[in-house]
């Protein structure tokens, strides 16, 4: 069940990659563009760190954006079609792998790195386990991981508050969107021990609010590798 | 106005003392009955920990069941008539101070402490901020700090989630309880940050859930004092 949930979050996005490139170039994302995308480019410490992994990098526009500060940025993702469209546009070092092949990154250029980025790229339940358990191998010590996520506050107030499987859509996105893929849904409190578990200390949250109701848009964590 | 509401939650508890020591003592207070109190029995690590501050002890309850496990246990409570009904039941050293006088207690029986719990008790603005930053010369090396409190998701979701000042009632307790007083909401990351300000990293966070609606009943912070 798990592998099968899994599975169809990789073929959404296969099947989906052209529509998301087109979403995010386009801008018409409300939420990414009012809030989410500036959130965590905030989060990053723009003069401080030199070498960054994004780790789910989409159509690469976050690689392409801390490029700009002379972040070398190696982007990575499972899917090809992303991955060429990522590197088409240039702005950083991109790789299609999924991400129980991460370690293979830590002979290479930037490595080890001073920063992993997960932005909306932690949608399984054995895969976010699986990106957290080598991140220690490829960050630098002291180093540092931000996770953007749905926030646990503002999913579903109908639905138990409890670690699991939850249905998507594509509500908001045009009609070339099809087949949206199952999500895990994690507590705050599962988040935070599955970092700790990883040697991750939470150093702080963000919540950035959406303009029109003042609600997340979404939570950020920041949070240090320790010895 | 602050310090105006800061006086409407004191004069408030020095109101209801009596209502409240009835209700905490016949248990009437289903969400405490059913998850809370066990739940801030549980994070406490009953075999590792010998002496606890016990801030905003109220009637004393807590005390009384950690001192079950042999724990000396101090509780603070700036209301008289609470401390009176705590010290009438025993279970602690139970002392009538306000907040801001906390430090007194450096030099008395069990301090340096290995553990200050509050349950329910930082209700204020400014009043929480004068307990956290009197927290590290009270406490031991490395001492840790529980604070169980109403879970920032779940506090009506149709305002802005920022922090403030926000009205509360008495909605569920019986006829005798008067005046309810405001209480300071603080988003997630606003706690955090607070606690880190004051030299605190965290350890845990438990969100015990409603067993009929398995929505957070609480959230429970589990933190430590850094070097």
């Amino acid at each position: 069940m798990v592998d099968h949930n899994e599975r169809r979050i990789l073929n959404t996005w296969q099947r989906n990659a052209d529509s998301w490139t087109r979403a995010v170039r386009d801008g018409t994302i409300a939420s990414r563009q009012q809030v989410t995308d500036q959130a965590v480019v905030d989060a990053v410490p723009l003069c401080q760190v030199t070498s960054v992994i994004d780790i789910g990098c989409g159509e690469g526009w976050l690689a392409r954006r801390l490029s700009e500060s002379g972040i070398v940025v190696t982007g990575i993702d499972a899917t090809h079609a992303l991955v060429d469209a990522a590197t088409k546009n240039g702005g950083g070092h991109f790789q299609c792998l999924n991400y129980n092949e991460l370690h293979s990154l830590a002979a290479i250029c930037g490595a080890p790195f001073e920063l992993a980025v997960c932005n909306f790229s932690l949608l399984g339940e054995s895969s976010t386990e699986t990106v957290l358990a080598q991140l220690a191998a490829l960050l630098q010590p002291a180093g540092r991981l931000i996770i953007q996520t749905l926030h646990p506050a503002e999913c579903n107030s109908e639905l138990p508050y409890q670690d699991g499987w939850r249905q998507s859509s594509w509500d908001g996105f045009d009609s070339t969107f099809t087949d949206p893929a199952p999500w895990y849904f994690r507590t705050l409190s599962s988040w935070l021990t599955l970092l700790r578990h990883h040697g991750f200390s939470m150093q702080k949250i963000s919540e950035p609010l959406l303009p029109s109701s003042k609600r997340p848009a979404s939570i950020i964590f920041i949070a240090t590798l320790t010895p």
